[in-house]
């Protein structure tokens, strides 16, 4: 059995829980290996403390969860069978009455939870997705090769942008052209609504791609990812076009500065919110403070916002294998905004930068 | 105050529901035309039978809220505050207990259901689902000009994808230059991940586009939409490459029978179910009736995939102003898949196609 599947087992084991049911599509992915967009169908996995898991999962997706790798039973069912009532059959005879079931209970839908009180109407729902985190935290040498492939097609896709940063073109313009080249590259999903902004709405956090045209002078903030394998990547880079203020390079180096200040501090044992601290210390030393308003980074993996959020009140320490992101920023209205950001890997001495993109100011 | 909200209103008033609290992203926006993805963060829209509505924010997102239109009183909160503790405070101080609270039962999580729950514990949570998806599906006037765009927006995108088949190209080819033409436009995102499906991957429902070359003789499946201003187009049209064989052409046509036949009964006061078999009479007396595994069509407008499900059982009755697709299809192993797929208005008269793009067999 799958080291993610006995982990939970065992945590059911010693938290004396009698099952859990998990039925986000990441958490399914993550135990059963099987990526799945069901929208309102049920599929689900069931875990018991000692005996083996079974799936949920509508009849047409049975092959696919099989070719994914899913050895155990499987439960299926048509769009005109009762999924729950299915469930609920094979349930009591595995275990008749319980007193602890685990579920999702941030993601769980309230008529999801109804549904399994029904299976069993004197048990407490207690939640599951706190040691879900904790595994998914700590990423195998499988996902690493995924994810350092999906930092670099986000370096590609830096890459093509600066490249297409021409007068006379739009932030749409640019973004077009960087998803085209990954698309063509067989990447179905970007991993988030792809930004490309320039000049002034570099600064705004709530800017959005248009229709304007670069000027000289602008800073072109390119904030993008992919999916690959289930899997996310999550780059941020800053340009200027044609000339920068000698305020736009002070900017510039500041934010370049705070992330190395930010990267040296990333090894296992470092608390989390340090990493946030010694950027947030260099940027307002250098007198940027009101302007970083955001945290330092997120967990990164199946989900591109995922478990540790690096904000400064996180008080655990890193990990080997953790994986998140780090990308300082500095946003002055009028004059625009610079953020620099890079996917990391803790490692037994230090840490690794999936994406590698150069990071001295670029002037195209 | 708007319809919407005035249609919740006097709805709670006739259930004797003391108030309703609608927090999904396509729910907020139909209440207050606030679009946002606010993802972990609370934003929800609180309904009084007869007072004015709460919305409830991060502040951050207050600015937007208001520029969307919002008039009435907004409750707004930093990430240091709890906004389940300021919604309490000021529920309340409004209506000290309740006996039934509407809330979105298949979409609201359990712990934001306990949360309410806790404000109200003696409240019984009802469903305000089924009067928001009824409401939604009748759109007005300003709600049908903006899919009207969305849907030329669609026809543009297959135009797109047809000049661009050509020998050499792949089907994630095509596909990205559709959607970089789309974006040069200004649309930002897709409503579902774009298919373009070549030869007999075109009949397999789980078939995504891959990086293998067109071939002579493959059909050429294009299904797509765009979000435009928060509303939802999608078509399907389907073209052969080169040849056509006399199988190929019977499928086509056959397809292209069945569409029509579904469009003839489109007007007010048709069964729902009725227009599915009239399309299913016809594909099943050309013999390809065990070819055709998916419903005739799906409610279409802030959800790419809303109320109604178009299907053979729905016993409701078509109304003036509902907008749904019309999608039948044939799927044959090995020789390939054809679908056509419009997005339709009832009008007074009839019928209006949102889509235009043509229908008959197109040989590129």
């Amino acid at each position: 059995m799958n080291q993610r599947l006995t982990g939970v087992m065992n945590w059911l084991v010693e938290k004396q829980i009698d099952l859990a049911f998990v039925q986000t599509k990441a958490n399914v992915f993550y135990l059963s290996e099987f990526y799945t967009e069901p929208h309102e169908r049920l599929v689900g996995v069931v875990i018991f403390p000692t005996s083996e898991p079974i799936l949920i999962c509508p009849n047409m997706e049975k092959p696919q969860a099989k070719a994914a790798g899913w050895e155990y039973e499987i439960i299926s069912y048509s769009d005109s069978e009762d999924p729950w009532y299915m469930l609920k059959q094979r349930l009591i005879k595995e275990v008749p009455s319980i007193k602890k079931l685990a579920v999702e209970q941030e993601h769980i839908s309230y008529t999801r939870a109804k549904a399994l009180t029904n299976i069993y109407p004197e048990a407490e729902l207690v939640s599951v997705e706190e040691k879900l985190y904790s595994l998914r935290l700590v990423k195998d040498d499988k996902e690493l090769a995924i994810l350092r492939q999906a930092a670099q097609l986000a370096d590609y896709g830096v890459e093509v942008g600066v490249s297409a940063i021409k007068s006379g073109r739009t932030e749409m313009d640019i973004l077009a052209l960087i998803e085209y080249e990954l698309k063509r590259k067989g990447i179905r999903e970007m991993s988030f609504s792809t930004m490309v902004l320039t000049g002034p709405k570099s600064a705004d956090p709530h800017g959005s791609p248009g229709l304007t045209e670069i000027q000289r002078g602008d800073f072109v903030l390119f904030d993008l990812g992919v999916v690959l394998d289930g899997y996310c990547s999550d780059i941020t880079r800053t340009v200027a076009f044609q000339e920068v203020s000698e305020k736009q390079r002070d900017i510039y180096n500041t934010v370049l500065g705070a992330q190395r200040q930010a990267l040296a501090v990333c090894k296992t044992g470092t608390r989390i919110g340090d990493i946030d601290l010694a950027a947030r210390k260099f940027i307002s030393e250098a007198g940027y403070g009101d302007f970083f308003p955001h945290r330092i980074g997120h967990g990164l993996g199946i989900e591109v916002h995922e478990f540790p959020s690096m904000s400064e009140n996180n008080n655990d320490l890193l990990k080997e294998g953790a994986v998140f992101t780090v990308e300082p920023g500095i946003y002055v209205p009028t004059v625009g905004g610079v953020r620099i950001e890079d996917d990391i890997v803790i490692t037994k001495d230090g840490f690794e930068s999936l994406t590698s993109y150069p990071k001295e100011l670029i002037i195209v």
